[in-house]
């Protein structure tokens, strides 16, 4: 075996994590999650750039709207597939609607699984909610079965399961995420997503 | 114990039975699976009638759109919403899109289950689908877990999940249902159905 | 239409209910629930009997141990299966074990579902649970898809998953529930479990 | 930064595979996948060994029978328990009994999952399952289902449901794979799972 040369000190690596809410409303605490996220990464977690993907404005999915033999799509769903392309990783933050996800984070997730390029394969993810109950934890294993044809790997722990009608209050008026603890446990959370993604990516080391 | 004179024979019920695909494909096997049911009902199971519900015209569930607090809903939903409280049962062409059901699906299902009215609630229901691999069957769970806080009560048996690309082939081009032997399974679901739904209707007998 | 002379009163239907309880811990919250709930049908409802059924001498479920031609089976499977049949609804009381229904739960739920007579088909059924965290909701939700295949009819509402470690305490030391609001929850899942097997069993009118 | 010496080639990591079947049946398909895995790793895969880990003789979970403030166990689950310990990752042959796992893998996954040693956490697993009907793909999704709160990480693709009925036989009277096609199918699970293994095993460098 030859001489070998030090490698140059690796440049810290930043991890782009598309953020997704599943909700449609103005002030969903699941946005809020989502903003909090933000804030954590730019404060306090140096390795990790949240991007705050906006799902709203995706047309319900449909194969008849595909062209190009199954590889076009409507221009809002380019735009976000790219999104999603780009992303090291993903951060889902998933309201719980009658035991499921929503229809708004289904037809986003399908979206971005049609084609030939895989947006979502073989990456990290982590699932957040908020809701009354269970705190949205059924809709999050069924978003987890979803996640297994698209082939992401999410993290098992922590989870965070906000209960957000328990004292003491965790949201304000406009979804704004107000209780340090569960902003502790959300930073538990996005720091798990980063060292999972970490691991995985070094596949071709 | 004293003479029981008989009474006089009971009119035939016909049980309304809204039937909802799933996907928005014009040429869909979903779609293909209601007309089916709608031609067997009207040849031979005199009291099941079809109501085929359209639900491409729905927008996406946001709360933000609800008025009348809480009771007050977009004209689309409205109309929707009006066709399922009217539906004595349920017949759910329900594709599978990643190991779940459809967006557009879950939001009609959403969309019925929002303000004081319970549109689904204590009404029998029956799932076909049809798809690759397992035709649709994982998705058919995911829809049995949303019923359970919709309170619908699904129909154990026969399950329907077509393997459409087995031979002999099942469709034609526009979605058809061309195969005999899927038409007569077709036929035994909604003959259960219509007696599950009949049992569950003597309540107030 | 005739004259109609008024049927004798019908005797109160009373229904057995086989209710199993998923845990071998002498002290288990789970055999609490269905003590309270023996006592609350003694006590105020009138047309229910509780059959306390104990899986624990069970052995584990194996084809092998099947004999005519797999309708025999070892004399305490045979025992078991005798008083599941012999109901005519269940009341599950299912622990939570690593997010799914115990191991013994599952055991028994098989052994019943073997040979030619399907010893649970056709009846009603709910499933209350304590537990950590959700209280056993997530077992509840294994234990209703399995029930698609056993075919049995679970009530939709109310559902009971009791947080055993919330405030105020809710079963002492040796399992005994005594909490008298968790209390008068189960009574309502009782009273919904009767009044659905009622309504099923209707069906030979 | 000072000068680096190449590091010695690395020996080829050989990963240990603890390989579980949830049947007690002697002649079970769930076993010869088992059996078929070795033979595959013998021959052709150098870096897995499978340990085929027996679970007949386990009692059924119960923590009553638990020592040492719970982390004493009767003899058989200390056995086992160790060797889920040993294991760099899992194969479950997984057979579907009613739309779930068996009570016997249940009892096993259960076992390994108490005391304050975390047997099966942070470690990679692929499942394979044959039956009827799905393959075994409704007890497959539960089983990574239950594997959320133990910390395994389960492959996503590819997924192996042997439909055992269909044409062409799959596997002989004793169980033993004789399908071409399903045992090229079941290496490249086994290949799949020993690179994920070893992904996941990078952390620490």
């Amino acid at each position: 075996m030859g001489t070998v040369v030090a490698p140059a000190p690796a440049k810290p690596t930043v991890l782009r994590v598309a953020a997704i809410s599943g909700s449609l409303r103005k002030d969903s605490w699941n946005h809020g999650l989502i903003r909090a996220a933000e804030e954590l990464c730019e404060e306090s977690i140096p390795g990790l750039q949240i991007d705050h993907v906006d799902i709203s404005n995706l047309p319900n999915a449909n194969p008849d709207l595909e062209t190009d033999g199954g590889d076009g799509f409507p221009p809002e769903v380019e735009a976000f597939r790219a999104r999603v392309l780009a992303a090291d990783c993903f951060l889902f933050a998933s309201p719980e609607y009658n035991y499921s996800v929503s229809g708004s984070m289904k037809n986003a997730l399908d979206w971005a699984s049609r084609g030939s390029v895989k947006c979502w394969a073989d990456k990290a993810a982590a699932i957040v909610c908020a809701g009354a109950d269970f705190g949205g934890g059924r809709g999050s294993l069924h978003l987890r079965q979803i996640g297994i044809y698209l082939d992401i790997h999410f993290i098992n722990k922590p989870e965070l399961h906000v209960r957000a009608f328990d004292d003491p209050p965790k949201f304000d008026a406009q979804g704004n995420l107000t209780d340090a603890k569960t902003r502790e446990r959300l930073k538990r959370v996005l720091l798990s997503l980063q060292a999972f993604a970490l691991r995985l990516q070094r596949k071709d080391e």
